[in-house]
Formats: structure tokens, C-alpha cells, sequence
């Protein structure tokens, strides 16, 4: 791989300071870093490798918070993205990508047979083709740690190229190598994997099946993770795949908890911050707070930043479902608004998804069950109609179904009649209003606000350069010790000694008894 | 079992109602639990069933703690202990036990040929001896949970009986019941067994001492709890061992963290809290503040609460060695002060431990090893020389030394030289504090006190009777279920047949083939 010419520039009006300059701003930000302001508390400077899309919205949170507190903090996104972009209280520098912006609008604008697959996971490849030595101009800066969503492991790469502690902010790896790296158990009989769509409670073919799944997700992370892995061998020339550098991470923040997954085994560097989003809102604009009020209340409708552009049959059937119900109807629609738009729908480029789910006359919520909008929906009690579309938003549906709080719709076989028997369902059988009550009620009862919890342990691995005392002796063993399959090996052979050993004697005593009786 | 006639009596103020008005009580239980202040926050009624000794100090600071917050807390405790005693937050109820003061204190006055023994579980057996029959007056108030030590599983059965979600407070149960009633994991591969005095770095044949344990736990649960198991089944009236009962407890806190224990597997329902008593300190008495001054600093000396009259050798020798270091030497000792007590030492009935420890002028901390001492003596970053008794103090000890912080001593085989070059070493080779510096910022950099934790998992579980989206469904299955056996056996048939049908075609193949050639 060749390094290309990179002109990274920083976007935000703190900083005008460009790569001749870097010399300069090394010195200043140890200068900076090594400051302590009066009372004691550390000033850091923190490097954010962000990921694209709903990843993004997070990261942004978390970046914006620890700049707020007064560290620095550098966010590293490509010169083409779909969400990611400038903010209040960090600084941004630009990479060259090989991809333009109407190449990531024509993976939005879905069709038809596009929303049978899973087109999660395409930026991805796109990732893999940005040239890593083009961030090696980092170096020249003191930071001390990264932040990171390592789906895309990009950042754990340059972290691991400039000896620094990362912090990772995620969802989800489906493959399980998050689990696997954080040296964490999983036990597949109730753990259920990602794909299969099963809950904590599986019969005995579900356990096979999750057993199965279980057994090949080294070679899918294999297969998910190849080019990285060619990526972290040739720009870190070390004999290291991207599993041993994930390894290395010092904090786990993941974007779930018991109650969107099941209660499941965790290491001490795990920790649950699922709903990050919940409690930041803004009051909802004047124009909106008066079309959404009415008797009958309305339903949110939002599929993500996934989808912008419905297939026309699809856009038909939900319009024509909208007509038949007293509800009025937010839609978070960024195509060309058709023309036969009922009276009781507002389809709109952007909808404030979480100020429009903490009013008081939202009476449903249709989404794709990505994890953010489930927490949002969750956080203020919304019975929910999911309509999943890849990625983790099947699992993440049936996970919520199976508690009952909302339906799960095939969007690509969706007619007028499952749509109504859904939101109706939702809407008026108080069943799910009670369950997403009850649930809200635990996923908010927490100790610590999970943005608070991901700026502590994020500034945390900044103060002490890591988190050794959370890392498990587990990571130093290799798979037979883990498993102890030497020691059983032992042992097998010492009972198996033992038995021989005893049955041996016992034949020859019988031997000679009999010997004996027929001398006497 | 037969049930003992109980005059269960409030020691405190609030309340001088008695069985007879039960009744009254009751109704207004029921009342008062269910009022919520104006703000919303609910108050309600927990019983607290602890444990005597060392295991008092942090349930107690808890009672008092939820107490403050306007709970209502009722403490039951035995007419004769150690340490357990009326507070200022909570009321208590006490009940009559077959064994006098006397006989504790027999127990507590050690001799030689007793020191060698582990003498921590001794109250246990006394335990297995109370008619819990008697504890059933309790039925006839209200309680939103309970609060527990369930080394002794009185107040597991309690609740269990009462039908009410239980928060256990513990440091650990030495054969594995605490972890195995979680549900969770801990590869013997890298999670030391008690009694081993190993690391979570073992070789070869520590993993298969450690394994060995580890498959010997069940077993030496069985014995540890057989009394327990047959009251619970006498108790209950049901066909449930202690284990099983445990298994149901709502949220698990334990007294510990990744610095005094290894980092290691956690659910979700399980919490540390080691190092409650840390900042809970008054300012240290005017005398001994005076006393301590001095420009060589002192030396705090405590064996717990389990310890109070050393054997005549040991103390000679104990004394011997301070009269030869120029600090002073502040020693809780509660037996009759010997003639040649030097004059840098002082002996003490009790001493204010925590707020010693905290003093600048301390310079090391000899300890039997104890998890409350050693969370003291981590918290103000004092370096050690244990001394353990019994109990996990010896593993407590090993894995402190493992870190650097201390070092270790036999107080049966103690010399005068022994002691001084342990005190030497950790006083004057700065090795010792340094490694305890860096692990007491790390034990005292989390995100919550351990008591505010405490506090917040009960009131949770107060709330919500239990936790139940914190139940791992590992619960639900059995042995074989758990670790898929059933599942493996499936799939190694599968493979057999397919090897056999295969190996099978492929002989019949070769034997047409070799017959065709035979024609030809």
C-alpha cells in the first residue's frame, strides 16, 4: 500500500495551524497536557477516530462532553461522510477518501432488492481502502488516548501504531469479537448470536443452532475482518491481526445494557452505556408542538440515516395505511414527498426523534430497530412497530419483542392490513404501553448517567494512560490454557493411568486365585 | 425443628411496640411504604439479617445509610455478640441464641495451637443452631427486601420464606457458591481458588491445583453447607438446598474490586463495593493525634475483631521488634497490657483505625489481612506487613503481595528479625509505597462510592422488588443444558456418522475397485 499526500486541515476556528506548523503545536500541547488546573483535575488531549452513520452519533456526544470539561480533543473524520462534521467543543481534521459524496448517497437511496440484504456493513469496504500511513502525521501530536468505534478498526490501528490506550465506544461487533477480545465467556446456550434472531431462552434446536453460530464466528470475523487484518500486518509491520490489537483495549463502552440485549457475562472493562442520546433534547419546535397536538395523538415514523429513499410500492402502502387511522403521522422522509400525501401525515428531511418521543401525545413508533431510536423509544415508554432492515436491527427487534413491547414487520412483504393489525395492536392494546413502561422504568433506574459513565472512563485511560488494573490475565493465555484443555488432558491420562493400572492388578490377582483353586 | 417462644424487643427509641400490636403495625407498614414523598421518591421497609464480626462494619454502614434516607430499617440481631448493636438510622430486633458471651469470647482469645487453625467460620456452626422458626414473626410486617450477609444463609431462608427480594453484601464465599449462585463464570485458568494463595498468573501446575479446587468447589459447598441445607429444607418445607436459594438473590455486592481480587468474569446483577469504610472518619482524638507526632512517624498494628489476646511468645516478640524501630507503634490490644510494653509503643482496647491510616505521619500497617483493613490501609496508599490468620486472609495477603504493596509474614513462626526486616523493607524501600500509590489511585478513581452503590442497589431492589432484568437465563438451565453437553454430544454424533458412513463408501469403493481389478 502507497501513502498518499495528505492535506489534513482543521475545520474549527480554534485552530489554524497546519502541518509546517506541527513542530510548534507538539511542544504546546505537551506544554498543555502537562498543565493541571488548580484544584488537581487533568487536562488531556484526546484523539476521536470516529465511525460513520448512527455510530457517529455517540462519539459526537461523548467528544462534545470532554471537550466541554476543557480537554482538547481532536476528531479525525473523512472529507466525504454522511453525518459527521464539525462541533461546539472539539476540533476537526480532514483525511482524503477514495469514495465521493453521491457514492454514499446512491448506498442510501434503497430499493427494492437492496432492502433484502444487509448493506450495514458497506462502509466498511469503503474503509478499507483509505490509505492508514496517512495518519501518521498524528504523531506528530501528543495525545493521551483514542477514542474509538472499532467495527471499523481503523483508530485501534493508528492507537496500537502510536502506543496509545484506546477507549471503544460500540454497539456491537456481530461476528462476536468484541467479546472474544475482551476475553469475555459467552456461553451459547443463552447467549444468543447475532443473525439467529433468538432470545436468551432457546429450546433445544435453537441451542444447536446458536452452538453452530457460535462455532464458526472466528472464521466470519476472519472473513469480515480479512482486509484489515492484510491492513494491520503491512501498516504496523507486526505479526498481529486486528483480534490481538482489539485485544489491547483498555475500556469497553457498549451501547447496550440488560435490558436492549440479555443479562450475559461482562469483564471489569466492560461497561453498559446504552441510551447515551436519551437526555439530550431540545424543546420541540413551535410549528411541530402545534401540528402533533390533537385527541388522537401521532406516530413517529424514522427508518435511520440507513435509508433515505423507500422503494414507490412500499412508500404506497404505508401512505395508504396512514389514511385509516386517526393518528397523525411524522415521517422522516428525505426523497420527493409524493403527491397523494394524506391530511393526517407530515413527511419531513429531519424530525427531532427524541423531543417528538418525549411528548405526551405520541401514541407510537415506527422504526427500524436500530439501537439509538430503540433507546429513544424505550427511554420515554413508546410502544413500538419495528420494521428492521439489517445489521443488528433484526436481533435488536426481536429482542424488544420478546418483551413485549412492540411488533415486528417485514418491510419488504408489508401490506395496509399488517400495518394497521400492528400500530393498532400497539396503540390500543395496553399490554405493550405497560411492558415499555415497566422496561423504561428499569433502563432509566441506573446509577450513572451512561454519557456521564463514558466521559469518566474515557478520561479515566487519559489520566492513567490506560486501564492495566481491569485487564484480565486471561488475554496471556492461549486457547488451551484458557480452556485448561492441557490440565484435563492430565488429568484424563492420570484416572485413565489409575483405572489401567488397577484393572491390570485386579486380572492378575484373579489370574493367580484362579491358578491357585486348580493347584488346590 | 421445633419452634422456640420468642420476645423479639425494639432497642431503639422510635419504637416501643411489641408483638401484641403486630397487628396495628402492619396497616401502618403498609401505609407508610406506600406514601411517596412530594418529589416521588418512594420509601419503604428493609430487614436487614447481617452477619457478626468484621462482616458487620459494612452492612451496618449501609442500614445506617438507607436509614438517613428516610427508609424504614429494622435490623435483626442475636441477643449476644461480637460486634452487632443498636444505631442511629435503624431500629433492631433481637432474638435469643443457645450460647452465651462467654463462649464467643473463649473463641477470640487465641491461643497458639488455635492460630493455626482457621477460625473465621467458627460463628457459623452457632448459626445452624437458631430455631429460624422463631424468625417468622417477622411475616407480620411489611418489607420491601432484605439485606444480607449470606455466608450465613439465615436471611437468604428468611427471605425466601417472607417471599422477598434479597441484596446479599459480601466479601466472597470461600467455596465458590457466591460466583456459582450468580451464574458465573470463572475459568480456573486465570481465577485463583481460595486457599490456593495463587495469582491469576498460574503455570502449569498451579492450573492444575487451581483446577482441581475448582472441580472439588461443589463438594466442599456441600459439606460447608449441609447444616443449611437441611434447615432450609425443614425451613422452606420445600426440596431446595442453599445454593438454590442464594440463586435467587436479586443484586450481589460484593466488598471487593479488580485491585484487591484479580479482574475476573461479572453479571450484570453483581457489584463491587470494596472500600466502603474509606471515607466514612472522624477527626482523630486530640491525644493521639499529639501521640503519633513525632519525626520518624508511626506504625498501626490491628488483627481484627476475630483476635483479641495473642499467645505470651508472640507478643514478647512482637515487642521486642518495635522497642528496635524508631517509629512508634499503636496496637489494638484488648488482653492484659505486659510490664515491658517500650515506650514508642502503645497498646490500645481500640483504636481509630481508618483515621490513623489516613494520618501523614503513618508509615506502614500491620495487618492480619483482612479485606476491610487492607481497603484502609489501599485507600490512604500505607504500605503493609500482613500477618493472616485465617479465612481469605492468607489469599488476601498473597494477592496484596503479589502487587507490591507489602509484604507477607507467619505470625506462628515470627522472629524478631523476621518482623523487623519485613518492617524495614516496607518502610524504608520506597518500592512498596510507590506500587501502593499507583494501586490506591486506581482503587479510589471509579465512578461511584461504594457506599452510595450500596445504598442504590438496595433502594433498586426496594423499588422494584428485585431486579429481574438483571437474571441471567442461565438460571433456567440445568448442568448439561448450561455447558450445550447435550448439544456437543448431538454434533459429535452427527460427525461420527458422517466419518462412518464416509469411511464406510469409501471401503466398499475400494473393495469394488480391487474385485473389478481382480476380474480384469
Amino acid at each position: 500500500m502507497k501513502a498518499k499526500t495528505v492535506k489534513p486541515t482543521f475545520r474549527n476556528a480554534h485552530s489554524h495551524v497546519f502541518l509546517c506548523k506541527y513542530g510548534l503545536l507538539l511542544s504546546l500541547n505537551i506544554l498543555i497536557t502537562m498543565m493541571r488546573s488548580p484544584s488537581g483535575s487533568f487536562f488531556g488531549h484526546l484523539l476521536v477516530i470516529p465511525m460513520d452513520g448512527s455510530h457517529w452519533m455517540d462519539l459526537k456526544a461523548v467528544a462534545e462532553e470532554i471537550g466541554r470539561r476543557g480537554h482538547q480533543v481532536t476528531v479525525v473524520i473523512p472529507e466525504v461522510s454522511v453525518r459527521m462534521g464539525p462541533g461546539k467543543h472539539y476540533k476537526t481534521l480532514t483525511y482524503p477518501v477514495p469514495y465521493d459524496k453521491e457514492r454514499i448517497d446512491s448506498l442510501l437511496s434503497m430499493h427494492m432488492d437492496v432492502l433484502r440484504q444487509s448493506t450495514q456493513f458497506a462502509p466498511i469496504s469503503y474503509f478499507t481502502s483509505v490509505p492508514l500511513q496517512s495518519f501518521l502525521f498524528l504523531s506528530l501530536q501528543h495525545f493521551d488516548a483514542v477514542l474509538t468505534d472499532p467495527m471499523v478498526p481503523t483508530g485501534s490501528l493508528i492507537a496500537r501504531k502510536l502506543g496509545l490506550p484506546t477507549v471503544n465506544l460500540l454497539r456491537v461487533i456481530p461476528c462476536g469479537l468484541d467479546t472474544k477480545s475482551a476475553a469475555c465467556p459467552a456461553p451459547p446456550s443463552y447467549v444468543p448470536r447475532f443473525f439467529t434472531k433468538f432470545t436468551d431462552k432457546m429450546n433445544f434446536w435453537q441451542r444447536v443452532i446458536n452452538t453452530l453460530v457460535s462455532l464458526l464466528e472466528p472464521l466470519l470475523c476472519r472473513l469480515f475482518y480479512w482486509h484489515f487484518d492484510h491492513i494491520a500486518y503491512q501498516f504496523l509491520g507486526e505479526e498481529v491481526g486486528v483480534a490481538e490489537v482489539l485485544s489491547e483495549s483498555a475500556i469497553w463502552l457498549l451501547r447496550t445494557d440488560s435490558i436492549l440485549d440479555f443479562p450475559r457475562p461482562l469483564m471489569p472493562n466492560m461497561v453498559f452505556v446504552g441510551g447515551i442520546s436519551c437526555n439530550i433534547r431540545n424543546p420541540l419546535p413551535q410549528d411541530l408542538e402545534s401540528w402533533v397536538s390533537g385527541e388522537h395523538g401521532f406516530v413517529v415514523f424514522t427508518l435511520g440515516t440507513a435509508v433515505s429513499v423507500l422503494p414507490e410500492e412500499i412508500t404506497a402502502v404505508l401512505l395508504e395505511a396512514f389514511r385509516q387511522i386517526p393518528q397523525k403521522v411524522i415521517w422522516r422522509y428525505t426523497g420527493p414527498v409524493p403527491d397523494d400525501v394524506p391530511e393526517n401525515v407530515k413527511m419531513m428531511e429531519w424530525v427531532p426523534q427524541n423531543e417528538l418521543l418525549a411528548h405526551h401525545g405520541v401514541r407510537a413508533f415506527i422504526t427500524h430497530a436500530g439501537s439509538h431510536g430503540l433507546y429513544e423509544g424505550l427511554c420515554h415508554a413508546v410502544p413500538m412497530v419495528m420494521m428492521p432492515l439489517g445489521g443488528d436491527q433484526p436481533d435488536n427487534a426481536q429482542r424488544m419483542a420478546s418483551r413485549g413491547v412492540g411488533v415486528v414487520l417485514d418491510i419488504t412483504t408489508i401490506t395496509v392490513e399488517t400495518l394497521l393489525q400492528g400500530l393498532n395492536d400497539v396503540i390500543n392494546n395496553s399490554s405493550y404501553k405497560e411492558s415499555v413502561e415497566k422496561l423504561s422504568a428499569f433502563h432509566k433506574d441506573r446509577p450513572f448517567d451512561p454519557l456521564e459513565l463514558s466521559v469518566y472512563w474515557t478520561e479515566f485511560v487519559m489520566r492513567h494512560k490506560g486501564a492495566t488494573h481491569l485487564r484480565a490475565a486471561a488475554h496471556d493465555l492461549n486457547w488451551v490454557q484458557y480452556h485448561c484443555l492441557d490440565v484435563l488432558a492430565l488429568l484424563a491420562t492420570v484416572v485413565l493411568l489409575v483405572v489401567m493400572v488397577t484393572m491390570r492388578c485386579m486380572r492378575l490377582c484373579l489370574r493367580k486365585l484362579s491358578r491357585k483353586r486348580k493347584q488346590d
